[in-house]
């Protein structure tokens, strides 16, 4: 039997990685094999991508080209490990995908790269396919980013390109996020994140139960 | 006045970098200002994504992984270099555009990567623009290997990640470059490497005579 995709949306400071732990936790006393990954970086390749993307100045290069890196990752990361695995009846939990890139390169970047561009370039190194479920993380950006650097301080430094642009990238970034999950309700579940950790974890398990049935 | 782009393109040991550096000697003569730059890593950050794909394992990703990074690259050094060049009156030379990326993986790979593929990639990555002259060198592989080998005994063995693949690639690549010239016979001129270096050179100062008027 195929496994899950299931992907974790929203900015910096949401919980992400926390709560896709969490969702690991039950999805195997659930009895199913899960593996967590992320993006960019799922893979040995997509490491390197990924220290292009996240080291360095942040105008070394525009919107355009950090898409194609992206997608560049993106499909490494489906052929050799996402789908593989899902092959195997794997449930793959993935902290970011597509909708990232939507998020930060036409919301964020206020429409400096064209929808069509990131959906021809979804079409190219994706196909037809996409997550079973896309859970959306909702937080106000200046208490994710609140959160998010205070955990960064402990971080390198260049970790931190994301993290020092302004406050209205992220929040035409959260704008976005909600916008994808308006436009698609079928895949996508929006989540207050202004919770304890307890209570976001339920909430999640909740929605795994009912579109899911697990 | 806007400066020209001209474009080496050819196999391993067709001559590129010999006789690209002897043509912007010519160009310099002529007092236009020129530059040589290169692809993959003609900028300090195509030099990141060169790292990328030409050191490790020849499987380390796929032919679209590939396509993808090289657009990237491609992007980049027309945003940062090729373009800004061109725009104060430089005469750019670069060994290897985007005919490369279609003579090594569409018929390099034999059609691992559709035509369609590539070309959309180009829209997107490129646009509208193309270079004003593309010269082709063209040579049997098998002597162009030979002389490719040898130079390359002097470097980094993880160069040689092209080199190694079998000869049958690089028949369907040289095949390819033949067919995008005779696709594209205003913007490209085949010439025959396999003469001596100063024979070669007056081959090319002639095209871009009669071509390009200086």
């Amino acid at each position: 039997m195929q496994g899950k995709f299931i992907t974790f949306e929203g900015g910096e400071g949401t919980g992400k990685s926390t709560q896709i732990k969490l969702l690991a936790e039950y999805i195997k006393q659930k009895g199913k094999n899960t593996i967590i990954t992320k993006e960019p970086g799922g893979t040995e390749v997509g490491q390197e991508i990924r220290r292009l993307l996240v080291c360095g100045d942040k105008d070394k290069f525009d919107a355009l080209a950090e898409a194609l890196l992206y997608f560049a990752d993106r499909h490494v990361h489906l052929v050799q490990k996402i789908w593989p695995e899902i092959a195997k009846g794997t449930w793959v939990l993935s902290d970011r995908f597509a909708d990232s890139t939507m998020a930060y390169q036409y919301y964020g970047y206020n429409k400096r790269l064209s929808k069509k561009i990131i959906k021809d370039l979804y079409k190219i190194a994706v196909g037809n396919f996409e997550p079973d479920l896309t859970i959306v993380l909702d937080l106000d950006p200046k208490i994710g980013l609140a959160r998010s650097f205070n955990k960064a301080k402990t971080m390198d430094v260049k970790e931190l390109r994301f993290e020092k642009r302004e406050l209205e990238f992220h929040n035409n970034m959260r704008k976005g996020f909600l916008m994808i999950a308006k436009q698609e309700p079928k895949r996508c579940a929006v989540l207050d994140a202004n919770k304890t950790i307890e209570e976001l974890h339920s909430d999640i398990v909740k929605v795994v139960q009912e579109r899911l049935g697990l």
